[in-house]
């Protein structure tokens, strides 16, 4: 019997976007049943036009692309504006580097039969619409997730 | 025998506070033994008097209530005043969703017996008091919390 | 056998360096076998000179040192040289109650066979190089982490 491997992804930004999908994508290649619940921040990664972005505030951990973190300071990330150029050099830094896109990865991750939970709880609470969603994934409440989970050999919160 | 949750629950704001509860309610609503570990951050889900607020920096992710997103750019939520307009939103958006509030589910979690565990060393990191938390809990270290988790079926850090 | 705990570390800021390494020791006292995976903003904790910082945006529920919280509101916390005050403030607190510093907690992981891994991909990433890291770790990706959170008792995403 497989392993299972059982996701929460509550964060919708374009750097906690990636964990979910590299960690789901990576498991499902390496032969592991995965589920991921998205709720929370983390329904933006379900929408068909994903539109997310670096959150450069609150991350003074993050070694910017090109020592703008030398030129600009913890203010200069609050700029007006400063979010979207930090977004834009994340995603060209990388492509620069191979790296596969959101879109793509989670693309991936539908042709590797991950199956896609999205937390109907939050949809109504943001007065989301399942049309704004892409196909194929089915909605539920915290009580789907514990079905897999419970039998999971891995779960994460991410 | 029951399944095991177990929970470490390490951040404090309006949003976040949210995860730990409702993931151990339903989960003990479910039949599974629950304990949480607050920690860091954490603890201030377990004060008497919860004084916790939506962070609405770093979080670009999340769809602000009545499209504030779009009048205010990131700067805009670094305005004095605007955190505590977006928790009142948010509360007020949450209730209007019949969404529980943080106390009322702290209460269903102490009610479905879900065994709450404060974190000593950050109690005196911060030089808390027990006279602020609230009634029923228990206060112990980290080794507490493996002693549970190293048993559970589902291990999740908040 | 012993109890195994996989860690994946991905926050690389003073306060979230904490839970891994102090998880980590613990779990290892207690007799687990541990590893914990360093990737994203995580492969900061591993740099020979570690230089991360507090980020007080983004942490409402964090009660500052000193009452700084009253005086300056969050808007206060944006102020070019805030952050390394905070950061200063909250090391001098952590020293006078006699917490570790991170690279203590490190050191204690390393001598106790805690399994270090830094992600390859993030190295890439962003243009890192071996040479800044501490001595004794291995590189690799996602599917290393998952061939021991396979059989893990305890898998937490930080």
């Amino acid at each position: 019997m497989s392993k299972k491997l059982a996701i929460i992804a509550t964060k919708g930004t374009l750097d906690w976007g990636y964990p979910p999908f590299i960690l789901a994508s990576t498991a499902a290649a390496l032969g592991y049943e995965v589920q991921i619940f998205f709720t929370f921040y983390g329904l933006q990664l379900l929408k068909k036009k994903m539109d997310v972005k670096v959150s450069p505030l609150g991350n003074p951990g993050m070694p910017m692309p090109m020592g703008m973190d030398k030129w600009f300071p913890v203010i200069g990330t609050a700029i007006p504006g400063m979010q979207s150029v930090m977004t834009k050099m994340m995603k060209a830094k990388m492509k620069s580097k191979g790296v596969a896109s959101l879109e793509d990865l989670r693309d991936l991750c539908v042709e590797a039969d991950v199956k896609i939970i999205a937390c109907q709880m939050t949809v109504d609470l943001f007065d989301m619409n399942h049309s704004e969603f892409i196909d194929g994934i089915e909605y539920g409440g915290a009580a789907m997730f514990f079905e897999f989970a419970g039998e999971a050999d891995i779960s994460l919160f991410v």
